[in-house]
């Protein structure tokens, strides 16, 4: 506390990210990044770009990676905006889009950075309880709203909504904006990017760090309507002229460049995540269906946070949260490598003397 | 415009970077970069660190960075804030710190992004008029305020007031915060980092883009006492928890690292800004005094705009401003490689027909 600070400084709650370990060794399934690395196609052309040119500023709208990113998604330039990862993507939208007179609407169990931008910029909310299978009542948020955001797949319980399901509600919600943050889609999730076009209302924000195997960069994105992307790019130019470094830059225009590598990357995550779900199960987990590259998991009789410590002593890392309440008993591991989830199955067996 | 606009949007007027021209072959003098690249130390750690690593986020905290450039000053890591750029550091600062009853003071001749981060944030601001000389005159800013913020050296101008000049004025204002971007701070001016363990209300922001020839990858940090620190750290981590790179961690450290390159390079800026100014001088210029690796000059009878204009044509890019009516005959020319300066020269007495 100081009588320096400003007055919104004294309430926040700031987000606490998944621990980044800085011991070597260990098996590392707790933020949900990718197993494989990059493409060595985006790995060699950073190596090419690394020169005296980085001693020049990036172009400040990014119309390289704008363009290669709205060719991909058939859309225009002027539908994309992009970010120092999708967190900044989220934080910009929430401040561009969210501060209305009613309250905005989210899932009480969801990413649980949504209620710390909200203490940032001052925005109320208000959450709806998933139903009992953990899934997205989207009849709950028909009501006079600020806007409405969640995860599809949502976070960290990996269920998914459908298509339909969200068009039907973008049908009775027009009103307010709607956020659906895509961070996982790629791992069997149906997007709703092709209904961007059609919905004024509706933003989709995509992140480079999961699929794209590229957390270590920052990137991330916003498809939209212009008008909706206006917004943002109006924050971003009051706020930071230049968020996307030139190696980033490079490495996002390659990486939707090589999509057979980025495909086959996706596909090797969810072979794994199918496989891994019925070990679990057969191990006495119950698992919630994933659209995404984690599985959210309660054992039938030990509690997730004795699995999550002796996990650790054995130098396996996964993640669970104390709240709210009705998560405390899962654990949620991110899909690994094959060897990582074979290793992560033989300590389980152990620690569950199965 | 659109209805699903925050209403903070409707009001805003973005900052306009300097162009970052797209064609090649050009002189570019407008933005202030360096024209030596980073260390070659730098590009071979980048080189090194280009690795699957990438699939993984980096440190949230950036600790390694923190410790190097904690050391170099001789202070605790917690004194020391990381941005991806300075001007991230800055809009951060302006959140975190400067938003109170009073409003804000800053120059009326200076870095245009203040009154842009100010309708972000909904500061109030008042800004003080420069001397005839285009001096920061801080006796000026002795009433009652919300927090200070000013450029040493001043942009566009380049001019600096002293280590002394600043002291006096941090003992007369205690009670609101003190920010000094010291940007341009490597090519000749005296820095007040050495203040910051004093006086509890001063923070000091620096760039990676100038001095370290490493505009490319945004990075920028601000050293202060920790309590000011701390609202920065709030402000960021409900923000962006991993704004920092992978690939611009290692480089910030490297270019700590080596500092031999680092001090030759800024010399060498310096003699050549020395050379060039008494050049300008003798082609009819008046130039400021400068302390940055810019100088700030106005022709003796050819207006800004037309020297501006024709220096264009022979494909030498160099800035002004418009705003306010008092710089607008100026030029603000960046210190290049001396070989860019002699053509700058030569053409400048084709221009003038000298």
């Amino acid at each position: 506390m100081s009588k320096f600070w400003s007055k919104v400084v004294h309430n926040l709650t700031p987000y606490i990210p998944g621990e980044q370990p800085k011991l070597n060794n260990l098996i590392k399934l707790n933020t949900n990044e990718n197993p494989y690395g990059p493409s060595p196609k985006v790995l060699a052309a950073i190596n090419q770009s690394t020169d005296d040119t980085l001693r020049l500023y990036p172009d400040p709208s990014s119309e390289a990676l704008k363009k290669t990113i709205a060719d991909y998604f058939k859309v225009n330039t002027h539908n994309i905006f992009l970010g120092n990862g999708s967190d900044e993507v989220l934080a910009i939208a929430f401040q561009a889009l969210l501060k209305h007179n009613s309250p905005i609407l989210f899932p009480d169990i969801t990413y649980s950075f949504y209620p710390v931008y909200c203490k940032l910029y001052e925005i109320d909310f208000k959450v709806l309880p998933l139903n009992d299978l953990f899934e997205i009542e989207l009849d709950d948020y028909l009501m006079p709203n600020g806007g409405v955001i969640f995860p599809n797949p949502n976070a960290p319980t990996g269920v998914s909504l459908t298509l339909d399901q969200i068009e039907t509600f973008l049908k009775k919600n027009s009103d307010s904006v709607v956020i659906v943050d895509e961070a996982y889609v790629d791992f069997g999730t149906e997007s709703v990017v092709c209904l961007t076009e059609k919905y004024n209302n509706l933003l989709v924000t995509h992140s480079f760090s999961k699929s794209r195997s590229l957390a270590g960069l920052r990137l991330g994105y916003a498809i939209g309507h212009k008008d909706l992307i206006e917004a943002l790019v109006r924050v971003k130019d009051s706020f930071n002229s230049y968020p996307i470094d030139r190696l980033g830059l490079i490495a996002g225009v390659e990486s939707f460049k090589d999509d057979l590598y980025f495909k086959s990357t996706c596909k090797k995550v969810i072979d794994t995540k199918i496989k891994f779900t019925e070990d679990l199960k057969s191990l006495g987990f119950s698992v919630l269906p994933s659209g995404a590259n984690f599985v959210f998991a309660k054992h039938i009789s030990i509690d997730g946070k004795i699995i999550v410590s002796h996990l650790r002593e054995h130098g396996i890392v996964v993640r669970r949260f104390d709240n709210p309440e009705r998560i405390s008993p899962y654990v949620r591991f991110t899909i690994g490598s094959n060897e990582e989830i074979d290793t992560l199955l033989k300590t389980l067996k152990l620690i569950l003397s199965v």
